[in-house]
């Protein structure tokens, strides 16, 4: 089944998403929603981040190819984690399906794109063995963890580098019946493919990083686990980017250039 | 003015607090309120975090005898910051006043108290002046942002060490009515002044970074950033922590043992 998050007509919330079109329902999808009779049409919605999370949870680095690769271009050793230690991204650079990725204004260095597997939790989960984590996760969608990475470099945290807006786009839905370890992630530039890897081929699965966090962390319903990715691609102002993983379905965004601020802006 | 977030006979929500007692509204402080009508005593209710930040902003390293005094304790150099840098906790660890402060079952180390300034932003902000900084404040609360240095050290994030259910204190109101650069923030252990330092003697002021993360971040109604501390107070199970700032009022909160985990949950 698929869920979407949208927007029509100035109004928001969750819908089930069919062959039909699109049902809207009353409450959140892993709530025991309602439907309320109504019946739209794709094209009458706006797809947005299929869900806000409480926390934004996201692992670095969980793809030994990918580890070696950014130590490369970071300058630094790999360092291949020997525990499932997550860490967290900002729910301001959420966005969804089809909208732009924003350059700011003074980066001027190429973006990266990593195509990621993202888990949606569906129920409260504290000091959980490995089937409650299993029977815990909701669904899944695709989030890409765009990165400026001269900023990644240059700053004490991942502030700009990662969470400037529009930086996490997350979507198009999400998928309850999919098993994703078995899926391919294809990351594809301008319809060109730029990498592919199998989506299960993680030091750490999902169900390791839940287990392991609800040790001391409450996970809540609406929580998100990106699960990080095998492969950087680079893009540039006009390129579109698009993840898709099998059995999910196809995150696509154009990255464009902010506008420099205003004279105004700059002298406040 | 001070607000409150509370729960009252399973239902949760904001109010005003005056001398007269807790007046409930609906929707939010920041947003046109509606008085309900209602009239609460304070012993009527449970104080909750005043407020869920859809992004939990931090300032780690913000008073330069703090930083002094980490780094020694880490092994490492003093690095001061140089730009107003802002950093992340997460909303699973937010607790209200007079909630324990949970020391995790196979934690043995102490836990350390940092009593922070928070500011509760009231508007949407993005490229904003230093005035428009001012205006988007909507109030000042108090927060501790607990650690377990040990973790701290030994992890590749702040997952467990800063972010472990119940280690992010914060309340007990929200005051509208003060300006935290001329307060005092006293921290006592069991009733004993531990610490006391001067709220605005920080390197950068939270409408620096206000202005800064808003060159590249949206920040939202609700958001809260917590501007650090000068001071750490070690804290053992069975020890009450107390952060005052003057002007705001008093945020205080035992510290208990997590129960070990069962055996049906050690081996699931």
């Amino acid at each position: 089944m698929r869920w979407i998050r949208f927007r029509a007509g100035g109004r928001t919330g969750f819908a089930a998403l069919d062959e039909v079109g699109v049902h809207p329902v009353h409450g959140e999808p892993w709530a025991e929603p309602e439907p309320t009779g109504e019946l739209l049409t794709l094209d009458q919605v706006e797809l947005l981040p299929p869900v806000v999370p409480p926390t934004f949870y996201a692992v670095g680095y969980n793809y030994a190819d990918h580890i070696r690769h950014v130590a490369e271009r970071m300058g630094t050793k790999p360092n291949l984690p020997e525990r499932p230690e997550v860490g967290y991204r900002a729910a301001n650079a959420l966005t969804g399906h089809g909208q732009p990725v924003v350059r700011p204004a003074d980066f001027t260095g190429l973006l990266e794109a990593e195509g990621e597997l993202v888990a949606v939790i569906g129920r409260r989960l504290r000091r959980c063995s490995r089937e409650e984590a299993r029977a815990g996760v909701f669904g899944w969608t695709i989030g890409n963890d765009v990165s400026a990475r001269e900023w990644q470099r240059a700053d004490r945290t991942f502030w700009r580098a990662k969470n400037s807006d529009s930086f996490k786009p997350m979507g198009p839905w999400i998928e309850t019946e999919v098993d994703p370890m078995a899926s391919t992630t294809t990351v594809t530039l301008n319809g060109v493919t730029a990498a592919e890897f199998a989506t299960g081929g993680m030091i750490f699965d999902p169900y390791d990083y839940i287990v392991e966090t609800s040790r001391y962390i409450t996970l809540h319903p609406g929580d998100v686990l990106w699960m990080g990715a095998d492969a950087t691609v680079a893009m540039n102002v006009g390129d579109t980017l698009s993840v898709e993983i099998s059995g999910i379905g196809v995150l696509s965004n154009p990255v464009v250039q902010e506008e420099p601020p205003s004279a105004a802006e700059e002298n406040p």
